[in-house]
């Protein structure tokens, strides 16, 4: 059995997996002071009451991780965390291994495709737009554990929205979430339409799907950019398939399908046949590809 | 000993290599219907006539190579050779390791910076614009064989010149040594000069370095689509260090230095200190590398 960690602002999600599958799960709140004793002891009291012998531990972590040790957690004000370090009252035996949480869940995507898949990109579009790479059946960090940070390419030279990093034109800005609803925001008066003030990008994609004029004009715009980026990575690392992930993707074909569309027409001959797909398993994929890290 | 083979469209260089250097080396004509007999034959000659114990051959082929097969030369119309087959009557013993020639000055460039690189990317600036990703010291072909293929990145969304692929915009349009005499082409008539039909390269940098104007245009035009293009790789592997190599920089540093200016205006936080250098092995990285691969 394997135990695979999401770890998050509010809670830590707890996995225990074995074949690639969630055999069971429970979450924690997460505490800043006490975040990782409080991980280990749970996992170790859990591990003791249900007779369970851990071969890994692994977690996935919101933030940017270096040979297992956090280097920043921006949202829980965490830094340079060793975990191995805390974990080593628990578990002296095991080695526990992290990355970052896209990074994970790219893994996770990737271990349970069954086309048996050794090399992807993965995008997640939420509040933001992050990814992580898998090459060779194992995760790249990159050395300043900032690969997958394609949320941060220069695509959009249009509108050129500045974006939180202090760039312009970040793909961030016009493909996540908040980037949707800016772009509906930014469009509605050449519709001759109304947006009610708390619009999400849900919203937006359900007007798509029934042909409003504005919901198909964001859709198609926001599936334009991600191709042009996906034709992009495509030309760097040739991987044999993208995953679509994040609260944005849950729309579903509708956007994939719009995708493909433009990638077939951006993309580089040799690159035209890479498959683009939905991410499957949800919230679930972090757990998943934090236990095989 | 090693044996590192470049092949190209007129010749076909091999070296002999100990420590990362090359001890000897020459070069056979390239003939299409008898060419990798050639090699084999001419290597088995000259080990026989010089004593020489080979641990391996390995080759950069100007085309797409898949699991050291292969899969095309477009400049030399052969496809689809298992190069290991051809081989086995002369080095039975030895299996013989091919990639892409950009790939293998990629390696070459890497193993040997005195930096101890474990990952790289790097771009060489010729008559088009190729690529390659090495990734834990190690060549990373892609599954399509395209990795590196980052010359048909979209990048020009100003003159959207068309590509020799069929796409627009592609940074081989701007920045291959076709692409700086293309915009030098393009824009001399606003600076009220004039320019020789015959124009090269290296014609518009030399310029530069005297300040002339159209050639100081040039060149910060090119080395800020460069940098775009940088700024976007490191968001998707995040390299330690970028090589730039190919004719166009034997220019030297004025080119390195004017893309690190716009680097810096460009990358994203995380990458920012990626290091920029000139490739320094100019055409022996092909045989370096491949000796390696």
């Amino acid at each position: 059995m394997r135990c695979g960690i999401d770890v998050g602002g509010t809670t830590v999600k707890i996995g225990f997996i074995d074949n690639y599958k969630i055999v069971d799960s429970y979450s924690i709140p997460t505490v800043k002071d006490t975040l990782f004793d409080d991980v280990f002891k749970s996992i170790k009291e859990y591990c003791l009451k249900n007779s369970i012998n851990l071969e890994a531990i692994g977690m996935g972590i919101p933030g940017n991780v270096r040979n297992n040790i956090i280097v920043k957690m921006p949202n829980i004000k965490l830094e340079n965390v060793d975990l191995n370090n805390i974990s080593k009252k628990y578990f002296p035996n095991i080695t526990i291994k992290a990355s970052n949480d896209a990074n994970c869940a790219a893994l996770g995507e990737t271990l349970v495709d069954k086309d048996k898949v050794k090399s992807s990109y993965f995008i997640t579009l939420g509040t933001g737009v992050g990814g992580g790479y898998v090459y060779d059946g194992k995760v790249v960090d990159g050395v300043n554990a900032a690969c997958g940070e394609v949320g941060h390419m220069f695509i959009d030279h249009i509108h050129n929205f500045k974006c939180g990093c202090g760039l312009t034109g970040c793909l961030e800005t016009v493909t996540s979430a908040t980037g949707i609803v800016r772009l509906a925001k930014h469009y509605y008066k050449e519709f001759n339409t109304t947006i009610p003030s708390d619009m999400t990008a849900k919203d937006v994609f359900d007007k798509a799907k029934e042909k409003d004029p504005l919901g198909v004009f964001v859709l198609e715009m926001v599936s334009e950019y991600l191709a042009r980026a996906l034709s992009n990575i495509a030309t760097v690392v040739d991987v044999e398939c993208f995953y679509i992930g994040g609260g944005v993707s849950k729309c579903g074909n509708i956007l994939t399908d719009c995708i493909k569309k433009y990638y077939d027409k951006y993309a580089f001959y040799a690159v035209k046949n890479t498959e683009i797909k939905l991410a499957k398993l949800g919230n679930d994929a972090g757990m998943i590809g934090a236990a095989y890290l």
